[in-house]
């Protein structure tokens, strides 16, 4: 049997995750909370939603893809969310990056509905989401991510059993601590590099030599010679789950020392004014301060 | 015309390139502080010096590789010292990892006796010493690297030429500020992770999946989890190199605050006990703190 | 006419300004969640009340004095809580410590019932509380803090207006940060100075000489070299403190990139068992890393 | 018997100093880099050096009150400096803020000419020193200080003695990392409360009003209010002693974490222009990331 599958959220990587599952074939019904995002699926031939609840309704899986908790409080939680329309017996997958609480409030609401829940944050850029690259970490009961396998199949490379449910969550800021200290790094490497006389394609051509070498310097560290800062996961976003991370330190007792002080360079560089590009701008507010520019040469 | 050559510091990492230097044929000279290490090499052929200055004397080419500033303050420009013995004509390259400043004296130093000099730190592990794979990170005259080429690339699986004298230094400074907070990062990931119930294995794994996967992850990621902190490069020249990034940010008048929280990181690291061991037990202080112990499950 | 007051939250601060109020004559309706330090008032003349709501029914003025936001949510929002009994017309007074989210929240729930409002956290410590010399940090319309001046006057020596309703509470945010990093920046210089040779008495004099000399070096490092970390106010609500004052630059968009350092620091002060302590003890997890103790000699 | 001062350094601080020492009394033969702040002095009667030995020479005490390391370097330790003039018997004060290696390179230095040595840096501001209201904290020999207490109650209000030699640097250090970390406390608080709707003055005088209330909050909160920036004590020079501070923790083995991230504030204004201005334009580079200016209303 088809499974009929309801999305809400078609922001940068809701709207690849969507295009995905559409052209595997699967019954669509969206939502988005500007609506042009919604009428470019219709036409790719997705149902349109009035509101979050008429996306669930109906539906036995049911996908959301938000920006943030207060994001997830109105269109799962709230007056005509996700919650409101949730079939019993659905398994409702957040795939939005949020705090252990929010995840919790969602999976009691559910549960409370008679339906399953999956915290499934995803890691990977637009251009992941679009190829169906992504990869993600599910937390949950494992016999129901076995259910929905093969729709999570359809938008990634990598499907990572976390553990219970929030530990999807908690491994998805895991992941992107790790990728705030890497940008964070590099960009401080390239400021003091250059203004001391060293040209920035020999940092990335080093940084990439030994055991640290990875795509991903050769990627964000092309892109700020490029001086190519289009959005693929914007700066707000990690800043927003840096501070998921210090919360999460915060309630499980865990100092994170060095999280605080990246998570004040991502602060300082929003502040700077580069929350909507992407995340590796991080690096302006060091550039500007430093008074130099990192460029290709 | 087989290069003599003058090898002084026969460290964790000095004796593996030491020792494949003798294995490609050349004559050498060697000088340790402990004498009993430098009598190691000579069992392979090596000639034993009584100070760093009869190590240089009579070399085309001699180098040092030593812990810090004033190792090099001592075993190289002071009494009794490598620049004593410099021969006007040779080359001195220096894979330390030391402060610009120091670069700058040996630099002066050698010109003075007429000889030529590369500062040329090395990136990489005991092992990588030991098969001749390290990363060098050459800074001096192009022409003068050429020259000794051959004999760099019996200790080195790549070549990297920063530019002008010191930029060697500044790049290998650039290289382990990125390491430190790679391990900073896993570091914390591991302890937030797995004190909220994650196993190890799933972090380290995830890290793996996407673009920021590398060797670094599974190799020191592994390490911890089967608790095996033997000594590849200590934490407390992983410290040390950090504090002369610092001092570098001040010089050059380059604010660095993520790199100030990684140092004082180490430094409690350090100041736990820790300073003997590899730097990947950086994570100890955290696990202490956490009241967890991350390990293979 | 007597002003009878209602008042929850009967801790180390709540127990001293209950009785002053007692003592200037004010009937009091009081409520604690261990019952028993509402009877110890009891027997200096009030009224024990079974829940929050009771303790607000059938009086002019209720004063709550709560630990953290999650206590706000059951003590004061939740089934049973002060707004259920909470008379139109009264005037409710926080001055616990919260978030400005809470604050608003509370704010709107006393609107609700035809109630004013005021935000009035505290600063001084338990024998200020004692003494009814507290500082006021009033937030809210000013002709509200007019009607209860007598009543504030009876539990403070100072009380400042702040602004409209939340502003009382980021008055005291910013208050304490300052403590904080007074605290941070004595325990340091402590520390290194002791440990490189001078008396802790030689430093604490000398902070106590110039245009920052202040009660609080004496008070607090006196306590300190007396090893005496009995609780004012312990370090576990500092933490929050600090806490709530990150999430405030977040949602202001103020990078604060010394308090996150700051609040790091307490957070390993709290998890190295500190929490209960006076906060003073922040000192121990970097006496115990640096290996000295700082005790009058 | 009259005492011969000899005196080098007549910057800010230094000229102060000098003018009160001519005032009561005393011969006095200064040296200054740039001529021309000597022969201001000289106006006043006093002799003025061609160099800094000859500024030493012939004086039972001489003073240097200079910038930082490299300065003592080329002015004391150098040719031409105050170490090639010091008579035997004679008494050194150094006054600067330098770091321990250097006090001990000039005590050293001092008793290889026979001469006795005192390290006396001082806290104040320029106004204390030209009041002869400095706060000195001596290091060395007590009976020294003795020897020249008559002389330094001139230009002083009170004098700390700190221990053996080295340990007056060490003092001023642990003096000023306290005064920098109030200075970015007040400066946080100011740019977040102002941002979130609170009058500055509002937040001075709540500061003020409990046991961490002093007169550094008034005076250089008033500044910053009153858009005053007038150089007291420069950025720079503060940022140069969080770098000794640091240098000193690194040194001794005490992890200082929330000193690197004072230092690194420091850092960041200097690199946005502030360094030669006083000290408390800390608060600009905060203010601007924020979008506030901290003005009086």
């Amino acid at each position: 049997m088809a499974q009929r599958i309801g999305f809400a959220g078609l922001g940068i990587m809701g709207r690849g995750m969507a295009k995905n599952l559409l052209k595997a074939g699967y019954e669509l019904t969206v939502y988005n909370r500007t609506r042009k995002s919604a009428e470019d699926l219709a036409a790719l031939g997705a149902k349109v939603a009035e509101t979050p609840a008429d996306a669930a309704r109906g539906n036995n899986v049911v996908i959301t893809m938000l920006a943030d908790p207060p994001a997830i409080e109105s269109a799962v939680l709230g007056k005509g969310g996700v919650i409101e329309g949730l079939e019993s017996g659905a398994i409702l997958i957040d795939c939005s990056t949020v705090d252990p609480a929010t995840t919790a409030a969602i999976a009691e609401a559910a549960s409370a509905n008679g339906a399953k829940f999956l915290d499934s944050p995803v890691a990977g850029s637009k251009d992941a989401a679009a190829k169906g690259e992504l990869i993600l970490m599910v937390g949950g009961e494992e016999s129901v991510l076995e259910e929905v396998r093969p729709i999570l199949e359809v938008v990634s490379s990598k499907i990572v059993y976390a553990g219970k449910s929030g530990l999807g969550t908690m491994l998805k800021l895991c992941f992107n601590l790790t990728v705030a200290h890497m940008t964070s790094a590099m960009s401080q490497a390239l400021v003091l590099g250059v203004k001391s006389g060293l040209k920035p394609e020999t940092i990335i051509e080093t940084l990439m030599a030994g055991a640290i070498g990875c795509r991903f310097f050769e990627w964000k560290g092309g892109a700020i010679m490029d001086r190519d800062f289009a959005t693929n996961f914007s700066l707000k976003l990690m800043h927003k789950d840096l501070h998921l991370v210090l919360n999460a330190g915060y309630t499980h007792n865990v100092p994170l020392p060095v999280v605080a002080a990246v998570e004040e360079l991502f602060a300082m560089a929003k502040a700077h004014g580069e929350g909507e590009e992407d995340f590796c701008s991080v690096i302006k507010v060091l550039e500007d301060l430093a008074g130099v520019e990192v460029r290709r040469r």
